[in-house]
């Protein structure tokens, strides 16, 4: 397939920006001596399985370590921007000959390594150090290593059949475990899977706690049964209300309602990081026979900190927690768990025997077929990567991530206390790693608060985002919650992440929003 | 760390295993030139972001590739085993040196890397030409340069928001568009989203169209509406039924029932691989307003080719359709869809409009922000490898694949009804790439059908599958359905597999099975 003239300047280009790929179209040596590989005449039929296909899959598979090396470095270099915008109008008309229509007929290799190049460039490096726009950030090299040695092979997990995926069956059991002890579980008891984000684990509780009071449910649906309640704050994730739509309560009836049977408690609000009191919220779901969920999706980290688990005293009372790993303890998304406090039940709620799937009359012990214990059949190897994390890291390295984290939120907080251009929305020091804040450029400092000074602080937090994003050099999240106008939330849980990225946050603030 | 003596002897084992890991930790020069790196004194607070993590990091990654070459080689010999079969306790004893426990301190890279290889040394090679046990088989570069290259972004994509994922935002509406214009849907129309597996795909099926016949079921429950009745064929997917459970409508009210609302065709059944008749369907769906929906998790992939494509006249009259382009299309799981012929419907079905989420006051058309179309928040970045195998193969390449896999089934299904040591479940020629079959050992092919001789039969399979898994050269499913006995289904959607593959399964089925 011969190269227009378009797709050779377009590479002439990506020399000049990573270095790597560009050699690799003109034969030239590079690196320690080995000769650079011509990708343009092959395909991906002349890879394996293709006889004689191992040199070009070795060559390629290298090349790509180097586009993810090369991409790597440039996030965490803090002299690169976070990101490169582009309107979709700009990314949809084919940039500097990134196309994203779809052939007939096959795209040589040099065209793939240079879409994959374009894909990483045109992303947002989340794995930045300054970049604070959302809960899961940082990017950790041991995480990659899982999702890739993961993904080369391939189907080997889909079912959840021992028969299939003998080892990620263990290592699930082995770190639902160790996650049902930090909680404080009897050893005996804990149950609990991986789901594809916090959601779905939140949806699994509200699924679990209907079955469990009233099992006829599952049968013959929410007809047989009373109408039904369930209890959150205002402050927890909207995937309460979302699990209660999806499941035929409706949304309505979360907070108010008829038959109480669920209440949720959030460990970390999403916006302010803030704890429910669990043992307070465990003593009256006891009085009333209520399933208690704590939805520690963005909190359950803390766990891991003796300096900061005291946060969630009473966890191990809940019937249910949602802990993810992918937030606080920077695991590559998506690493989410429910864990559920009595064993069999998961089960019971969503098994149907497929006798196509799940055969009785297997050599070995069935039970661990944990394929029907999901809603979904098959299921992406999200154990992995964690495991292999822990391996890396220890309990201990964990441990001191967090307190990293913690600790910065800490310095951002005093940092802005001190200031007079800057209002904290919360006087107290922060319970988890959120700080949240108003900036006030020069004109609304000396004005006393006031309706007409809302209506214009609403506006600085999305002015200042725009240009922050146009320019790129870093990126945090905003939003209004209940009487509060537009305000910035910080949050911490990048290990890559220092005080100097705190400080050139804010002086970037105040630089794009001081004459606003 | 020092390794103990048991450390060291597992490694010394390695070496002999695959000779590249070996290497690593004697600092001996190997390949072209390069000299190895020593991993067993660095730890992955030494890689990246760690200052002077660069080199490290990179010898890191080559090596990890190093592994997964050895690994993707050793899945493509024929003369390699498929899987090598211990039973739970022995690999949770620490097979070999291969411990699950998860350490208080970290790990060194060396013991990571030996346990990423052990990791794939365990598991089944599902990727192997002669592994015919599921219907997601084969092994796909592209595809897994498409997973690594998304897995180091990381965190960008989670949201689902212009902001954080423009590229996957915008090369979602181009595969989508193109998967609606395979099924005949008008341009104009046509809304979807990717799915953690084909079980999600049709829940959302369901959930849409109890949503689209009363759309006051998402604020206030099923106590609002009638009872909901769902119609699907006995040899459907169970997901059907499991959406049911989930959903609040009750798995028995599935078939009989009450109102009925919702359609399930299938196209390309489980086991059988068979199609519903879906303009029969469509006919009737049309007469009594109910929404018809095709799950074509298996059977989609035929449409991309003008021979077989035939099988699935009428899909374009269907309200929602099922395709997981991880069966037939070979894309590493997970990448499942549910395509929406009704624009709008998904995002209204589903969005809450959490505010901190989704601010509407964003410098960019936020209808690109498809986050609150989903169920869960946070999702996997499933498009990427399709998109990038898409272009790496072309539409042309994906149909001479799917054509490959059927003529292999056509093949299997000739040998075997020329032969009196099997018997075919069906007579007529598969419909798709399913063939399903009973090996009649020596004993019991003199003996009429009889309940004695199925009771015999029925024995058969899985003392062979037994048999087979310990010795690990092959592997095949095999299920009892309705009145039927246990049979092998053998099911081709591995572009490696050729007929050498075929005739060395039906040769392995009677070494093992002759003298039972």
């Amino acid at each position: 397939m011969e190269l227009t003239q378009a797709d050779r300047q377009h590479l002439d280009k990506s020399k000049q920006d990573t270095g790597s790929l560009g050699n690799t179209d003109v034969g030239l040596k590079y690196d320690s001596g080995r000769v650079a590989h011509d990708f343009s005449c092959i395909h991906s039929k002349d890879l394996l399985p293709a006889e004689d296909g191992e040199e070009a899959t070795k060559h390629f598979l290298q090349e790509l370590v180097n586009i993810l090396l090369a991409y790597i470095n440039k996030s965490l270099k803090r002299s690169s921007k976070v990101l490169d915008f582009h309107y979709p109008h700009q990314l949809k008309e084919g940039l500097e000959g990134f196309s994203l229509e779809l052939p007939d007929q096959p795209d040589n290799l040099e065209q793939l390594l240079v879409d994959c190049r374009d894909t990483l460039k045109y992303g947002v490096k989340t794995g930045h150090p300054r970049f604070f726009n959302q809960l899961s950030t940082g990017l950790d090299i041991i995480g990659l290593a899982g999702e890739c040695t993961y993904e080369s092979k391939f189907f080997s997990f889909y079912r959840f059949t021992y028969e299939i995926s003998p080892v990620f069956i263990l290592m699930e059991e082995v770190v639902l475990r160790k996650m049902h002890s930090i909680i404080g579980w009897p050893e005996e008891d804990g149950d609990g899977i991986f789901c594809p984000g916090g959601t779905m684990s939140n949806l699994y509780s509200v699924l679990l706690a209907r079955f469990h009071l009233f099992p006829v449910v599952k049968t013959h649906g929410m007809s047989a049964i009373p109408r039904l309640a369930l209890f959150t704050s205002a402050h927890s994730h909207y995937s309460i209300k979302k699990s209660a739509a999806v499941l035929g309560i409706g949304s309505e009836n979360v907070i108010v309602g008829l038959v109480p049977f669920y209440v949720n408690a959030t460990a970390g609000t999403t916006v302010y990081g803030a704890f429910d009191p669990l043992n307070e919220i465990a003593d009256i779901c006891k009085h009333h026979g209520l399933w208690m969920h704590v939805d520690a999706a963005w909190g359950g980290g803390l766990l891991l900190s003796n300096k900061h688990r005291v946060k969630l005293q009473g966890i191990e009372r809940a019937h249910s927690v949602t802990w993810n790993p992918h937030k606080m303890m920077g695991v590559p998304l998506q690493c989410s768990t429910i864990l559920v406090k009595k064993k069999g039940l998961l089960q019971e709620c969503n098994q149907l025997c497929a006798e196509y799937l799940f055969q009785p009359d297997k050599h070995y012990d069935v039970s661990y077929d944990t394929g029907d214990k999901s809603i979904q059949c098959g299921r992406h190897v999200d154990v992995f990567k964690l495991w292999l994390m822990w391996k890396a890291k220890g309990s201990e390295g964990f441990e001191a991530q967090i307190n990293h984290c913690l600790e910065n939120a800490e310095y951002l907080y005093y940092k802005l206390k001190r200031r007079s251009d800057f209002q904290l929305v919360f006087k107290g020091k922060p319970e988890h790693s959120n700080v949240c804040f108003w900036y006030l450029p020069k004109r609304l400092q000396s004005i006393l608060p006031s309706p007409e000074r809302d209506r214009e602080l609403h506006m600085v937090a999305p002015k200042i985002k725009t240009k922050m994003m146009e320019e790129g050099f870093t990126m945090i999240g905003y939003q209004p919650l209940e009487d509060k106008v537009n305000f910035f939330r910080c949050v911490f849980s990048n290990p890559a992440t220092q005080r100097e990225d705190v400080d050139f946050l804010i002086d970037e603030i105040v630089r794009l929003g001081c004459e606003l």
